[in-house]
């Protein structure tokens, strides 16, 4: 397995990467001594596929307990139902829980954890790419509110993020896309090399190669090598800002817009990868207006995203409404829009003096009416 | 003012004690910039009396969330609405949520700055004395469960603590006395020569001497010196032990036996400090028949606590409920329950090897039927 710290002192803690390793956690977890009473939070779909893998390797009492899947679950009324549960199984502060699953089981499993008898120990064992590139490492928590994703929620770190990459073998291939988002988005912000890299294995990466056992370890290879790459990057930036009290807002590159779009149409139309996909695109169309990213920045990046068939076009929303919701982001500082810009790939700044006129002119170049 | 440090690196704070101080916060919140955006979380009766003077010292626009009084409003719905209230009001990241109230209110609030957008500035202004020496310092947060008192909460620090001891004047002489309690307590745990003190000045503690403005100066003097002291003795523990993993336990002097009190009675019968008036006694009988504490000790303390009016014995309640509660106490860890008892007036020991035959015997003595 492969590691990467986290280095945030008393907070720390390392990703641990491989594939087919969840019936190892149960001994790491003994061997940590990270919990005496093992509380398994996830989803019907994804215990189904990997719950027993993960119960098999605990010698200790594991209980599970199941959240409907989907973002609209991840909400305070399902948590009281959580905490319900674990007050009735006699859940004490020296509980570990674990939260399998992708983003949603992440969040709401990390939030549980952070204000449960003032915090538990908890662990990310996260199923999805966009988990295990993004939103699992960090420590961000959190529930959405009817006004706004995530407005309720606390950073708190977890023991250990544990991933197993053969998970990816059960995964929509849009669901992979939508992770694929991310991981472009680290190389556009820090990593030029990697960028190369994604755009070199972009056919592979595309391509659901887990048919027989050698193609299947060929990808699990390359699926560990960008995870890897991913995880080092955001650890890194969490490190550096774990609150999110500047550099970290970097992380937030193509989400100023993308929040936009997953918010304006209710979250149905675009996943999260590819609203981040067009928002990318939208924030290298500004930086390069600003005359910050040259066009050939702009055309690699539309390009590596259109060969992994993520979205790169609004159509059919209203600019007005788009520009509307901006002054609303969760990202607004004093009032005024932050949007994280490429100078060239590998590398962005913040910046909150963005012309209006400039955000309507690329939202329109991009479809929107 | 007086100030006492709470060293807690990046996340320390000043406790500030002064009387007739209120109306100075806005100038300190300005020149400290702790917040753009400022929000009172009180109650009606608070509100009334102290919220204009509060108000009166900003120059920021000041919005007030009032919340209905009372240990039964500190849930998870009643913090659900205050979310929305904050959502409303569009309040950002660099809001300050200001908790002007009791414990229950601080409680809450500070819950609410802990979850609100991953966390927001607060400030304890606590208008009890029990908030004043206990509650309001320390960063402990949380709400009920049906099944717990503050089940649910975080650890998060405010920016700072401001109290006005000139708020006491307007304190019911039983809210004043379930203050003294945990007052007490200090001294038990932790400094002889305070409990000397309190023994010392028992009698003005318990007459209410705000008549005139020469014996309210007087009184707001002694006041000054007792939340003072306390706070000096919560914020060393508080240092040593931010969430309360070892040491910060021995806050819970008198707590173990107190809560099961609190709970059995469904917190009718017995105010929060009345309870661990009597659970002090408790464990300081238990001390004494394990041959820790001697009987001068015992006697002392319940001497104090009765001039305080504060209550030292246990009618009506039968001794198995308590004995049953307590194996459900949160305080439980690996399965034992945990007892802090003092060796003598200044220092206390934590031990979970006390025989339940002694619990039993020592709450019979007490009055349990």
């Amino acid at each position: 397995m492969a590691k990467v710290k986290v280095d945030l002192k008393e907070r720390g803690y390392d990703i641990l990467i491989g594939s087919d390793n969840l019936a190892e956690l149960g001994k790491l977890v003994h061997d940590q001594k990270w919990g005496r009473e093992i509380f398994i939070i996830t989803d019907p779909l994804v215990n189904d596929l990997y719950g027993d893998q993960v119960r098999r390797g605990f010698k200790e009492q594991v209980r599970t307990i199941e959240l409907q899947r989907g973002e609209r679950y991840k909400n305070l009324g399902e948590a009281g139902k959580i905490y319900d549960q674990l007050v009735k199984m006699k859940a004490h502060r020296d509980a570990l829980i674990i939260a399998l699953g992708g983003g949603v089981i992440g969040d709401i499993a990390g939030y549980i954890a952070a204000t449960y008898m003032r915090g538990i120990n908890y662990l990310q064992v996260p199923t999805t790419l966009l988990a295990q590139v993004d939103a699992a490492i960090g420590g961000k928590t959190g529930v959405n509110h009817p006004r706004g994703k995530n407005l309720i929620g606390c950073f708190y770190q977890p023991r250990g993020v544990y991933i197993d990459v053969a998970t990816l073998a059960t995964l929509p291939a849009r669901e992979l896309r939508t992770g694929l988002a991310e991981v472009v988005k680290y190389g556009v912000i820090e990593d030029a090399d990697f960028f190369k890299f994604l755009e070199a294995n972009a056919h592979q990466l595309n391509t659901r190669t887990f048919e027989s056992d050698e193609t299947k370890q060929a990808a699990f290879k390359l699926w560990q090598t960008i995870v890897l790459e991913a995880a080092k990057i955001k650890a890194k930036i969490v490190e550096k800002d774990e609150k999110e009290k500047g550099l970290r807002m970097v992380l937030n590159y193509g989400h100023t817009v993308g929040h936009a779009l997953e918010s304006l149409t209710r979250y149905r139309t675009y996943n999260h990868g590819e609203a981040v996909a067009v928002g990318m695109v939208a924030a290298a169309l500004i930086a390069s207006k600003m005359r910050m990213l040259d066009g050939e920045g702009v055309a690699r990046l539309v390009s590596l995203l259109e060969k992994l068939e993520l979205p790169t076009r609004i159509e059919g929303l209203p600019v007005a409404k788009l520009v509307n919701y901006l002054g609303l982001d969760k990202k607004v500082k004093a009032g005024r829009v932050n949007f994280v810009l490429p100078e060239k790939l590998g590398r962005v700044v913040i910046r909150n003096d963005v012309p209006a006129a400039v955000i309507r002119q690329v939202l329109t170049e991009l479809g929107a009416a």
